[in-house]
């Protein structure tokens, strides 16, 4: 089954090394195709140059977003950042309808002034927008009403996410969201097949606000165990 | 070691029972211990009238917030809620200054007109505020410079917080932070004779941002799980 997956940072080649490697017909999406694989230097993460990264992963083909998304059978998989999601996927609007739209994005407001952009929970905090009474997931989800979108993969690294046995023998928790129980169902078949056992659908896509807010518990977190410890949380019950 | 308990609201009970039981003399503190014990109506959660309560827990002193501050030897829990716990605790400045408190408060802002007043993750949803830039917590240490500000126990229901072992067998974990290493010693010590042997210091205060945004989340994995189930989460790695 066609996948395509948009965006090529870090998060993005998890997902699309894994659905390679499970077979699946992997469309990478990006802005601008050529512009991304003329690019020879790392990204702002510190990521490869894509075009290098893809050199070593035969048989993945590059569009831009709106040509992956037609290129999917059902699931599309959004790996753009949260500051630029809603006006990259709304350009791809006709090409997603009726789509399955995984979005794992944090919409985090970096400091582009900062050294290093990712989150720290002392020193120079990022902020959320939106935050506590919206959610990225329900802005996509409006700009988008044809679209069927998921919010899931939150709670822990892309890496963590395609390979949950990597932590703690898979034995914690991944969260799903959204108005679509079909949707909700085919990320679940795929959740499964990348080796989750317990997955907890949170019901509608309003969860999405917890499910992002979580960010900064989860920066807090690392940084306590260690800048680049892989963990998951686990729902005891 | 007499400690305090500012509240007398469901948590603070809790708390109140469990320190009793280990053996520890309990000061509670309310606004107006007279009002307090006159009230003969369940309060706005349910629970029944605090007067009741304390006729089945005897040997517990109750006093204004001020007077149980000021009997506690270094341990001071607020169950103060977070709408009112900046002024409740400032009046009660001088009497706290040097000592531990322990702030587990969740700044929700709730909508009076609501049947329900606890959060809910769809239809009706509480705001958070201050939320994502700043914190309840650090709000409290700003106005309280002399005292040692502890947030702790704030992923999971106080009964639980209590009584660890009473969900998946207390394998979970509990999360703490604050500016002053030796209060956070003593709310460690204090989590141990509760029965957590999971806690992780999550570093300076400004972690509090994460723990009090986790809410959304835990009232979200709360409704999914059906109202009322108890659960923790541990931090797999």
């Amino acid at each position: 089954m066609g996948i395509a997956v948009l965006g090529t940072g870090g998060g993005a080649r998890a997902h699309i090394a894994k659905l390679a490697e499970l077979g699946h017909e992997v469309h990478v999406g990006t802005r601008d195709p050529r512009a991304t694989l003329a690019r020879t230097e790392p990204d702002m993460m510190g990521n490869p140059p894509f075009g290098a990264w893809l050199a070593d992963h035969p048989g993945i083909q590059m569009h831009t977003f709106a040509d992956a998304a037609e290129r999917a059978a059902e699931l599309v998989i959004s790996g753009i950042d949260g500051h630029n999601a809603v006006a990259a996927l709304s350009a791809a609007a006709e090409q997603l309808a009726t789509k399955t739209l995984v979005d794992y994005a944090v919409p985090y407001i970096y400091n582009p002034d900062l050294e290093h952009p990712w989150p720290t929970p002392w020193g120079t905090m990022p902020k959320l927008d939106p935050c506590d009474t919206d959610s990225l997931a329900e802005r996509i989800q409006r700009a988008l009403p044809r679209t069927k979108v998921v919010k899931a993969f939150v709670t822990q690294e892309q890496d963590t996410v395609v390979d949950p046995k990597g932590v703690g023998a898979g034995e914690h928790t991944m969260f799903i969201a959204g108005e679509h129980t079909d949707a909700k169902a085919a990320v679940t078949d795929l959740l499964k097949a990348y080796g989750w056992t317990d997955i907890l659908d949170l019901g509608p896509l309003v969860s999405a606000r917890g499910m992002e807010m979580y960010a900064h518990m989860h920066s807090a977190i690392g940084f306590a165990l260690g800048f680049g410890t892989h963990f998951g949380i686990k729902v005891v019950r």
